[in-house]
C-alpha cells in the first residue's frame, strides 16, 4: 500500500487551527498504533480505554463536562444556554483489528475541535445560540469484538435494549458490561436532549477523490441486508471417510461464499456489493471434516429492488449447495435497511456552509453504516464526507490528506454554528 | 447418529476376560465424556492428564513399571527377562474435539489387557519368552491441539526433533512442554529397546463391516500428501469497497476448498480422498474483507500415481483462483507418505494367530495415519483392525460392537505372545 508522495493539488499550508488539529490527531493516532501505520483499538480494550481518557482530559480542559451513559457512550457537553437542548456531533474512536487511524476517530476529534471553535465563535458574537453543543464518542461502532456494530448509537436511539447490549460477549466470553467496567467508562448519564446531530467521516470510497471534490454531502444510505447462516454437516475423519459419506460443512460454506460473490459478478449495471468475511468453523481440526460453520452474508446496493432480487437468488442457490455438500443450511436475516434519506434541509444547510468556505461539494450516498444512520431517525442529522485516498478502508493503509481533514473540520465548525442557531428547527 | 439396536451376528456372551476388558473400557470412556456419547480429551488437557493417571495406576497395580519420556510418551514395562528388549504394543489415549471413545483408546487398553494376559500366559509356561513386553500410550497422535499429528511416535522414531515438538504452541499460545508439565507426564525415560511393535485400532472405514469380517490385517498404507496453504489478499471494508478493488482471501480460500473437492469428484475409478477441514481467517470480522487465510489440504489415495496427478491438477488450478479473487496463494507440502508396506511376516503371523482363534480376517490398507506407520520404520510391526459400524470416525457416534473389541483383544494377546517368543526376529 503506497500513498502518493505529494498531493495532486497545490501545496497545503496549515493555519493555526489546522496545526492544532493535526497535532491532536497525531497524538490520538498513537493509541493502539500498529507497525503498518494503522491502529488496533477494538471496543472497550485497554487501548480504547486510554484514548477515552485522553479525550476526557481534552474536553474537560476546554470547559466541557464529560459523562458516560449506561452503554459507555462518552459525551462532552458545553453549556452556553442552561436548560436548552444540545447540538450533538461525533462519531466513534473504536477501530477494527489492524484498522485505519481515520475511521471514526477523525469524526470524533473533528467534532471536538469544531464544537470548541463554535463555542468561541458564539462567545465573540453579540447574540447567544439557541442550543448548546456536545461531542459524542459512540461505543462500539465497529462491531468486530462485540456484535452488532453501531451498538452505542443503537441503544441511545432505542433500537437495541441496553440489557441485550451489556450481556453481549466477545469470543473470549467477556461481556460488554464487564469490559466497560474494566476501562471505567460506563455511567448513568441519560444523554443530552438532542436538537440536531452532525457527523463527519472519511468517504471509504473513491468517488470524491475521483471527482477531485473536497466534501461529500450524504443524502441517503445504500440499502443493506445482513444474514446469519449456519451450515450443518457431520464430523468425520478427513482421511478414512469415503467421499460419498461426507457431510462437509466447510465445503457447503465455501460453495456459499462463491455463490455470494457470483451475485455481485452477475450485476453489471447497478452496483451490488456482496461479502462473506467471517466464519466460525467447528471443530476446525486438520483431520476432522467440519460439522458446522457459522458465517455472515452482507449484501448492499443503492437499488432496493436489485437487492431484493439478489437476496432471492441467494435463497434459490441454497438447495443445490445443500445437495452437493450433503449439508443443511439455515439462513436468517439479522439486520437490514432500505435506501434511507438524510433530511434535505440538512444537505442544503451543509451545501451553503461549504459554499461560504469555498469548498467544492457533491451529494453522495453512504454505503457503510454510520452512527448518523441511527441518529437521523431521532433528530435532524447532517452527514459529511471527506475524500479517502484510493477508497482504502478497514486497513492500516487508510489515508486522507491533511488538506482534506482540515477542510472538513472547518466545514463541521460552520455547520455546528448554524445548527446551534436553530437552522434545522423546522426541517423534519 | 443411530447405532443398530442389535448386532447383525448372533448374541455375544462375554467371558471373564471380556467382562474385565469391557468394564475397564467403560471406566476409561468416562474421562472427558461428552453428552453425545463421545469423548473430548485433546492432548495434554486436564482430561488427558486424568486418563493417564488412571492408566498409570492400572499398570503399576499389575506389576508394570511406568515411565515417561521427554515428549510425554507413557510406557508401562513388564520385565520377565532382565536385560532383554521389549515387545511394545500401544496406541494413543488423546482424542479429537467431540471425538469417539474407541479411536486410540481402544488400542491402548487392548494392549494393556493383552500384555497382562501374555505375561500370565508365559508365567504358566515352562519356557521363558525371549522378550519382555511393554505398553505405550503415545503422546498427541491426533494433532488437533498441537500440530503435527503422531507427535509422540514421530519423536520416538527420530522423525521429529524433540525441541521442535516441545516448543509447538496451541492456538492459545501454550506450548507442548508447558502443557505436559501441567499434567505432570513428562520425564527423562529414553524408551525401551524395541524388539517388535503391535497396534490394534478400529478400522474407521466400512470394509470389514461390509464383508462381515472380524479382523483386518494391515498390509500397507494409502499414500498421502498434506499441504499448508496461505491465501493472501488485503483488508478492506465489506460494505464500501467496490467489488473490483477487493482482494478477498476468504473467496480465494473458498474457491480452493471447492477445487480440492472437485479433484475427488473427478476420480471415479480409484478412490481419492480430498479435504480441507481447518482454516484460520484474518481478521475474521463481519465487516472486513479477509486479508489472509491459512488452510490445510489433505489428499489420500491407494494409488501414488493418481495422487501425484491430483496434486499436479491442484497446483494448476491455483493461477485461476488467484486471478478470480485477486489474491496470491502459496502452497507448501508439509508432510506426505507413499504406499508403504507393513512387513509380510507380521501379516502372516497375525493371520495364523487369527486362524488359531477362529477369527475371520482379510488383508486391508490403512487410510488414516497411525503411530504404527512411524514404528514400522524402526521395528518389525503388526497393525490390526477391528470393524467400525458405518465407518463413523472422529465423531461422538463412533462405535464398535463388544464382540469385535473383545475378539481383537484376544487376537492381540496371541500376537504379543508370539512376538515375545521372537517370531519376527528374522523378518526385516
Amino acid at each position: 500500500m503506497n500513498h502518493p508522495i505529494s498531493s495532486p493539488t497545490p501545496v497545503f499550508t496549515p493555519n493555526g487551527n489546522d496545526r492544532d488539529f493535526l497535532a491532536d490527531f497525531a497524538a490520538l493516532s498513537d493509541f493502539g498504533a500498529t507497525p503498518g501505520g494503522g491502529v488496533e483499538r477494538q471496543a472497550a480494550t485497554a487501548a480504547d480505554g486510554e484514548q477515552r481518557a485522553w479525550l476526557h482530559e481534552w474536553l474537560t480542559s476546554r470547559g466541557f463536562e464529560v459523562h458516560y451513559d449506561n452503554v459507555g457512550n462518552q459525551f462532552g457537553l458545553f453549556t452556553i444556554n442552561p436548560g436548552a437542548p444540545y447540538v450533538l456531533s461525533g462519531s466513534h474512536l473504536d477501530s477494527q483489528p489492524l484498522g485505519g487511524r481515520y475511521d471514526g476517530a477523525y469524526g470524533v476529534l473533528a467534532s471536538a475541535h469544531a464544537a470548541h471553535r463554535a463555542v468561541r465563535h458564539w462567545a465573540g458574537s453579540e447574540s447567544r445560540p439557541r442550543y448548546n453543543v456536545a461531542v459524542v464518542n459512540w461505543f462500539n461502532e465497529e462491531g468486530s469484538r462485540f456484535k452488532p456494530s453501531m451498538m452505542g448509537s443503537s441503544v441511545f436511539t432505542g433500537k437495541l435494549p441496553v440489557g441485550t447490549a451489556l450481556a453481549t460477549a466477545d469470543p473470549a466470553g467477556t461481556t460488554v458490561e464487564t469490559a466497560l467496567r474494566e476501562i471505567g467508562t460506563i455511567g448513568d448519564f441519560e444523554g443530552p436532549d438532542v436538537a440536531a446531530y452532525a457527523e463527519i467521516h472519511i468517504e471509504q470510497g473513491r468517488g470524491l477523490e475521483h471527482d477531485n471534490t473536497a466534501i461529500g454531502l450524504v443524502e441517503s444510505t445504500w440499502a443493506a441486508r445482513k444474514y446469519q447462516v449456519v451450515v450443518r454437516g457431520e464430523q468425520s475423519h478427513t482421511g478414512s471417510t469415503i467421499m460419498a459419506d461426507r457431510r462437509d460443512a466447510l465445503l457447503g460454506a465455501s460453495l456459499l461464499v462463491v455463490a455470494v460473490r457470483e451475485l455481485a459478478e452477475q450485476s453489471t449495471d447497478v452496483p451490488l456489493h456482496t461479502s462473506v468475511s467471517e466464519m466460525t468453523i467447528l471443530p476446525n481440526s486438520p483431520v476432522v471434516v467440519a460439522r458446522e460453520v457459522h458465517l455472515h452474508v452482507d449484501l448492499r446496493s443503492p437499488d432496493e429492488a436489485l437487492l431484493d432480487a439478489a437476496a432471492k437468488k441467494l435463497v434459490e442457490s441454497i438447495p443445490g449447495i445443500e445437495e452437493r455438500a450433503s449439508v443443511s443450511i439455515e439462513q436468517v436475516q439479522t439486520h437490514g435497511w432500505g435506501v434511507a434519506p438524510f433530511p434535505t434541509a440538512g444537505v442544503e444547510l451543509a451545501a451553503e456552509a461549504a459554499d461560504k468556505l469555498g469548498l467544492s461539494h457533491q451529494n453522495v450516498m453512504t454505503v457503510a453504516g454510520h452512527d448518523s444512520v441511527n441518529m437521523k431517525d431521532v433528530a435532524p442529522s447532517v452527514m459529511l464526507f471527506v475524500p479517502s485516498v484510493e477508497g482504502i478502508s478497514h486497513n492500516e493503509g487508510e489515508f486522507t490528506h491533511d488538506r482534506d481533514v482540515c477542510a472538513g473540520t472547518d466545514l463541521l465548525t460552520e455547520v455546528l454554528s448554524r445548527l446551534m442557531s436553530g437552522a434545522l428547527d423546522h426541517s423534519t
